[in-house]
């Protein structure tokens, strides 16, 4: 595996679902940054699905640890590394993920390349919870960005067939933005929150599962960040956020509606507003040749429903060679669209501020 | 810029539209591998413009010069370098670049980011001429993963409101891709392929352009390859997809799709069949936790309309900060999507001989 | 900082000397490979000062806990997260060394890059006690490379003004090394073991302190590691090996005594015995191009002599802007080459290990 | 092989002895600097052995091209590619290398590696040749470095058993340099100078050759250059330097002899200057914790005789696996030493430029 990201800020996540501890090392951050822990706590509850009436039910008590990195609250340029404690799990639920792979889990193609030696316990590596120490290490590169006048802010767009508004592409959504901190179930239009809540709570009473499509917006980004050609906007964002579990696929701007358009619709004049230069329509979703406008960078990705479902489904026994059903037990969300939400930030904050530190070497 | 892709194989791209030459060095290709010129060929011919009816009039000779790496055509485990010459060209239609930015081109960005110091002319690093040398290294890559029995082929699936035929996601469309090869115009469906050439004449007799989208589907991947979270196969193929200029968005499987399905209908059911074990829907487009399942690997790029249009557009005049009309002269391709086929098979390709150079370290 | 080493095996470090605990991960390690743990212990105990009467009298014990990586004792593919919780320490040796750094530390030089903010406390991230997880990091590499044949063995060449004998460059001095394992003291010539540890000793009453020479010899490496001309075997070793604090030089074979040598006594023939083609010297050590060549690979590396020593020193007040005499309380080892050695050991299994997976790809 | 280094700037070099051009490409320069062709010239000169008295009598015409990223002579933030075309060599000296491998040259071990397929001809990518393209990206490093004000300049510290008076560890040896930078044999002691000379002469007519010790010294370093633990100052400058083909180890400040000394001796007490901090002795040259110390920062590397002597030596015939002896024919320089001296100069130019890149980030 390769649980490594990054140029010159190198985050390295590690851990399994029930092994000890889960976590993350941050290389080369700045030194002399004091996080905020009570910002970092409400980013990582946004994630928790604790209290939350359409998640699990299953607590997990994300207690973060600082094992270094860390004067005080300070970063003191060493690595930071930090970790969350696992409970103990009763791992009899897992037995039987190496012999019959839940379909849409990492469980078969984990077992074939890793010869039965992967953890299997929870999803091992693969599990959604490493998403946590990908929210840790993001909501310190958020704050960093923060800091630096850029912000990120992501909403749920969609679930199932519920489309919530969209971020305005050509203007800060301030309004909306400080709504959605403040919100459980990060909408823009209340309406379609509870709405696309109760596709949830239908999904989860016929132990089936749906997904959605997340909204993510980076407000404030100077112009010229991004290293064209492999290291571009796109190119590392995409890379980052295709790290957590589900996502299936990601656009910037109008992204696969550009292509219903003609060029003369999809194309985004210049104009000047004020001595400032900025653009009509923002199609381009904040990039253009893979470096920030200084438009807002609007990027939408693509969340498949919970694999884990309680309805039977078919599968194989791999040591029998024979088909076989497989019925999930346990507690799982039926729509993990709403906590992917920050891991979304998450991932788009650690690709930010990587890309953006390339950007001030020839500043 | 950051023009250099690769964890095992390193694949670095330089030069500009009008520099003395375009090239691209391949680091770490394994030694003895003969390179079918023809088929070397044959590929950049797909890409090229020439003799196209539905592309531009310009005439570009891609003549490929090796300069280092081989003995003879075969690979000598030195790196790499291979180059294409540019020809004289007028340069006249580019002055203004640096100051009256073509609307979403990159010209505004680089003006931005380097301060005046980037090469305007034809877009310098940023044109679609860049995507030569990417087709170099894709097609001595999907010449090496084509002797290790993977084969990679990509068709238009869409030109603005015309849809081709989709690929088969549960089985290996021999037949349709022999076609394709063969075909100046890659589509499965030969009429829908009419109709989408019809809708370019269109475009251009209008001044205006459009965009659409490639299918690309990879065959007989071995189960195993992609590192997990952060080198898995959608992390990298996205990263260095999106190094093809206009591409905004990427989706594996059935992508955005997979969110208007429930989990019991998304999921995709393991079964035996003659001892193998295959997978019902391929919903997931041959991908389960960043790793290959074996089934075909199928994702989906939109490819926007070129920017580059006849209609007069809004812009500014940097100098002067006011607002100015710009009118693009010169021949353009009013569709770059066919001529992009082969450059999403080259990034796919280089993305995944990196990707399996990995997964032969611990087999 | 930037704490990350390697291109396929990734080790990144973390912590300082009194953060609450220092630690390693280790990506993309084989998965299925259970560790020795005892061998681990009598690995990490060799680098321990306790219980040896020429170290320091601070008791550090040394306990390692595995969060994450394995199943059982054995790994997983996930990436392997082991820590070393650090014990309280009195904190108020360290406080001035901010204002009056200590004479060839990082004091001086962590203080003016990072502003202030670095933690000072026992080194920070400089410190020597890095060194442990390093080694954790080192010793599970040593036992993979031993699983495939290949071993690392280092001495102490030199203390001071006493040399021990040199490893036989053409051939495995299988009986030295065995000693050497059963040696708390690690040399070939036991009388000038016993003779460094007076100068040693001496030192230490003297408040002084000295240094010394580390060779170190890899056996059995299969022809054709290392990978030229950036990535060959003294490119990565030294890169390694530098990593820990006190190295000044390395040199591979017969180093810098080359250069008494005319071409025709250095150059090293070939010859065939018993079908098998060695050299007569192996003045090369092991290296030709940067690739092994089957002979043992030796290279030795200067330590110099511990800076912290109890005699007053000249150093500034760096807030006053004036010179300062400076003594360095606490125990400190009068000479870490001893410790050192399974450092280096630790140092070029990573380094060696690395480009052993890189070596796998094209076999 | 990978012949690609760094991390912010990405040094890629290309080609073999006689492939049809040698080349070196760099990604992410800073747009905007002009390049002083003329100062690159002279520099590429010291390398040549054009006109040198003591020198190879082949004739190498090194005519650089530009064949990317410059606009005119100044760099357009697209990658830059420079290559030197290879005139016609008569091959015929270098059919059997790939039989009989020359001793201490790489044919035995890129045979073995690379199973035949190498290019055997003038050592192909293992060509001391290659480091012209190194040489082309050290002169454009050592450029824009001299910008930021730092200057690099190494001179001859050993030939044989004649040794030149070292850098003044303490100062800037402005006389010193200039003198080296307007002779043609960089010594600061031209008496030595002579002796050397007259030993090469004797080398040559004894068919054999000698090898020595360059010293580099980088001046007006700001203090706080270097990430460690992996990317300080010695890990990455070693890194560089050993990709200089006979390279066989490096020290930094008084390196190996810092051995001898006690703390209280190789310590380097601080003081103040004129408000300026310094130290007395600087025997860390000019590095403390792989951080810059703002004292001068000097380096040693051992050069090994050149391999290829006109003395008959023993050899094998790997087809026939017997012993046989090699002559080797064609003119070769008796000591490469004046000749490498400009190499060591470029590699750490790169190592260095790359890591004041690092260290632009967050300052």
């Amino acid at each position: 595996m390769s649980s490594v990201f990054g140029k010159n800020l190198i985050v390295t996540v590690f851990g399994q679902s029930h092994s000890k501890a889960i976590g993350v090392s941050i290389d080369n951050l700045p030194a002399g940054f004091e996080i905020d822990m009570d910002e970092l706590s409400a980013f990582m509850n946004r994630r928790s699905a604790e209290g939350k009436s359409y998640s699990t039910k299953r607590k997990e008590k994300d207690q973060i640890e600082f094992l270094s990195g860390l004067v005080g609250n300070t970063t003191c340029a060493a690595p930071l590394c930090a970790i969350i404690r696992n409970n103990d799990y009763k791992l009899s639920d897992y037995e039987s993920l190496k012999n019959i792979p839940r379909p849409s889990h990492a469980d078969y193609t984990s077992q074939m390349k890793y010869k039965g030696y992967q953890d299997p316990t929870g999803g091992g590596h693969f599990s959604g919870r490493l998403t946590a120490p990908l929210c840790i290490a993001g909501a310190i590169c958020l704050q960093i960005l923060k800091k630096e006048g850029i912000s990120i802010h992501a909403h749920i767009k969609k679930i199932y067939d519920v489309e919530d508004t969209s971020f305005n592409p050509i203007g800060n959504d301030v309004d909306n933005v400080k709504m959605l901190l403040e919100n459980d179930f990060p909408v823009i239009d209340k309406q379609k929150g509870i709405l696309m809540q109760e596709k949830i709570h239908i999904a989860s009473e016929q132990l089936d599962s749906i997904g959605g499509i997340i909204e993510c917006a980076v407000y404030d980004l100077p112009v010229g960040i991004g290293e064209p050609m492999f290291d571009g906007l796109e190119n590392n964002i995409s890379k980052a956020v295709f790290a957590i579990p589900a996502v299936k696929g990601i656009e910037f701007g109008n992204g696969f509606r550009c292509t219903d358009l003609k060029g003369s619709e999809n194309n985004d004049p210049f104009y000047i507003n004020d001595g400032k230069i900025l653009t009509k329509t923002n199609n381009h979703g904040g990039i253009l040749g893979g470096i920030s406008t200084g438009m807002p960078l609007i990027f939408r990705t693509a969340v498949k429903p919970t694999p884990s479902i309680g309805i039977e489904q078919d599968s194989v026994s791999l040591s029998e060679s024979v088909n076989k059903k497989i019925k999930i037990s346990g507690r799982h969300d039926p729509c993990i669209v709403p906590r992917a939400v920050p891991c979304v930030e998450a991932a788009a904050a650690i690709a930010l501020l990587d890309m953006y530190m390339s950007y001030r070497i020839w500043r």
